[in-house]
């Protein structure tokens, strides 16, 4: 029997959640699976409805980070049972529409983003001690051997992330490109160092340009190059490239400026592979983009089309991450959770359930 | 023995050509060749300085579309011989540079930009009856059988420049994409010709979008579906594509205002092949960029590096686009002819030399 009720985090209004009793989900659609949520984590894109930078309506439960065990399926549900584990994609998929069968699972009509309230197509996420996840049989993934369960909730949003920033100019380049290619990453936040990670297992240079020092320590211990923002990344790139500048950039910032320093530093039929999300204009020079034949690509991850792809280089590379997920907490301080996080004092935290054991490292098994 | 002194049409000021005596072009490089031109074109492009757009010190030689025959070559010359016949593309290249050996050598460091004098790497072009050609074993091309001769000045910019605009995107696309993508093309001009003629052997459907009714008209000719920019193309690009937009759109303007109607109608996840030189401002919406999931290329066609498989597709399609060389002139009466182009009375004009015969309309072989 399931219980009526359960802990969940919410969104009351800017800065400031609570953690409340709420009804159990239930199955809505025969689509749908309900899980037992058994790991969560802060994105930093959960910080973009915090902090009031996009408007939503709160009362909605939070998280698009999460693992767990499925405890209840729709009569359509067939990939999965009762009692398998699973990881989540923060997006959900049909697998069948024109999107999805192009691997571009990101803008799948019928699909749902966890735990925010706009625009549409958004549903209570997984901060809780229970999920509904609708389209289960497209959505969901068994969980793999060979990887920390903690780390897996990296699977839901920023490794794949970090994938589809590196993969979309870097995957199968050729040898040569292997071994002269200037690839850039700008941001080296959690997103950034999955973006470098994957990088380097397709580019043999990836410079990191940040403006904190603590960040640039972080992407130099995984292989970067580092590059404070302050010492003239544009000329320190060009210095390396032969005065051509960098063939691709990854902009994981999802600031205009950012973007902006991107095409400053791009070479002549440079490529950039822009995953932050802007809120401002980007003031394109008409005769640059002629003038450098430059290529700019943007958007959300398709997590669900590149999933396994993305999982295959997690599990070989998870002890890069590792220290990503290095702080658990249990769900019942995700004030106090939301509050350092949003401070930066923290990478990322995964939540517990109530009554489990917290603070321990995550170790990465490969 | 050579001339000593040869026709040229050359660039006066803003509006102003003339044909002049100038003297014999001399080989200044071991790497040189002299060609004697047998047939020259007015190109779209040429308007950019005859307009005064794009300021140019006057006094150069004019024009980058020209084929002719090896009259002289420096002592490094090894693949031609006097007596060849060769087609030029408009910009030369090395083929041996980090640009070139990337299939970029619009870029080529050493490549030098034929009938302008800015920006920099300009040289006199070939509305003359003698033309100097740099780096000329890796720039020329043989004269190719199947083919009028008056139709090949289409290779030496305008038809690989459709064909770079069409095949970015849709080269090698899926059996699927080909049948389902909706395809556009902004600019109905003879390098939209082009675009659209290329795109239609790579895809079933292409729209055609124009102002004037004549170029919409030569579009739906050779295939496309016409819609005029006056009725509400956005809408009719969704309609016909299950609300999505359009997947792929080329841009062969070359102003702001066609750019943005391509990005208005592209779908999430479409891509936008971008040719025409912009010279104002790309006001982007960073949001839009986001959550359109956009991917845009811009930039100079590499002429060189994709004129073997351009030519391919323009012996086999050369019926569509004949008309685009249906006029033939005499160099000496360059000055109308730069005048009737400028007014749009016609599509394009090759110049035949003093003394031969000309207005004869140019009949496709294949």
């Amino acid at each position: 029997m399931p219980p009526s009720t359960m802990r969940a985090v919410v969104l009351k209004g800017d800065f400031e959640v609570a953690v409340e009793d709420r009804p159990y989900p239930k199955i809505q659609k025969p689509t749908d699976a309900v899980l037992k949520v058994t790991s969560t984590a802060l994105c930093g894109s959960d910080l973009h409805y915090y902090r009031g930078h996009l408007k939503c309506e709160p009362g909605f439960i939070c998280g698009h980070e999460f693992v767990g065990t499925v405890v209840e399926k729709g009569e359509n549900v067939s990939n999965f049972n009762e009692g398998d584990k699973v990881v989540v994609p923060f997006y959900t998929a049909c697998q069948e529409c024109y999107y999805c069968v192009r691997g571009q699972a990101s803008r799948c009509p019928k699909g749902e983003l966890f735990g925010n309230s706009v625009p549409a197509n958004t549903i209570d996420g997984g901060q809780a001690e229970y999920v509904r996840v609708p389209l289960a049989d497209t959505t969901l993934v068994k969980t793999p051997k060979g990887i920390p369960e903690e780390m897996l909730v990296l699977m839901a949003d920023i490794f794949p992330t970090g994938y589809f920033a590196a993969a979309r100019f870097l995957k199968n380049i050729s040898e040569r490109d292997r071994d002269e290619f200037t690839a850039v990453c700008i941001g080296c936040g959690p997103v950034g160092i999955c973006a470098i990670t994957v990088a380097l297992t397709m580019v043999k240079t990836v410079y990191a340009i940040d403006s904190i020092p603590e960040r640039l320590a972080e992407a130099e211990k995984i292989g970067a190059i580092p590059i404070n923002i302050s010492d003239n990344p544009v000329e320190k790139i060009k210095a390396a490239s032969g005065g051509r500048g960098a063939d691709v950039v990854m902009e994981a910032v999802g600031h205009a400026d950012a973007f902006m320093l991107a095409f400053d530093m791009i070479r002549p039929f440079g490529q950039i592979s822009s995953i932050g999300v802007h809120t401002e204009p980007l003031p394109l020079n008409g005769l640059l983009c002629y003038g450098k034949n430059v290529t700019m690509a943007f958007g959300r991850c398709p997590v669900r089309s590149i999933f396994e792809e993305a999982l295959e280089v997690l599990v070989k590379e998870q002890k890069k991450v590792a220290f990503l997920c290095g702080k658990t907490m249990s769900l019942e301080d995700a004030p106090q959770a939301f509050k350092d996080f949003e401070a930066r004092k923290v990478h990322k935290i995964v939540f517990k359930m109530p009554g489990e054991k917290v603070g321990e490292s995550i170790e990465a098994k490969a």
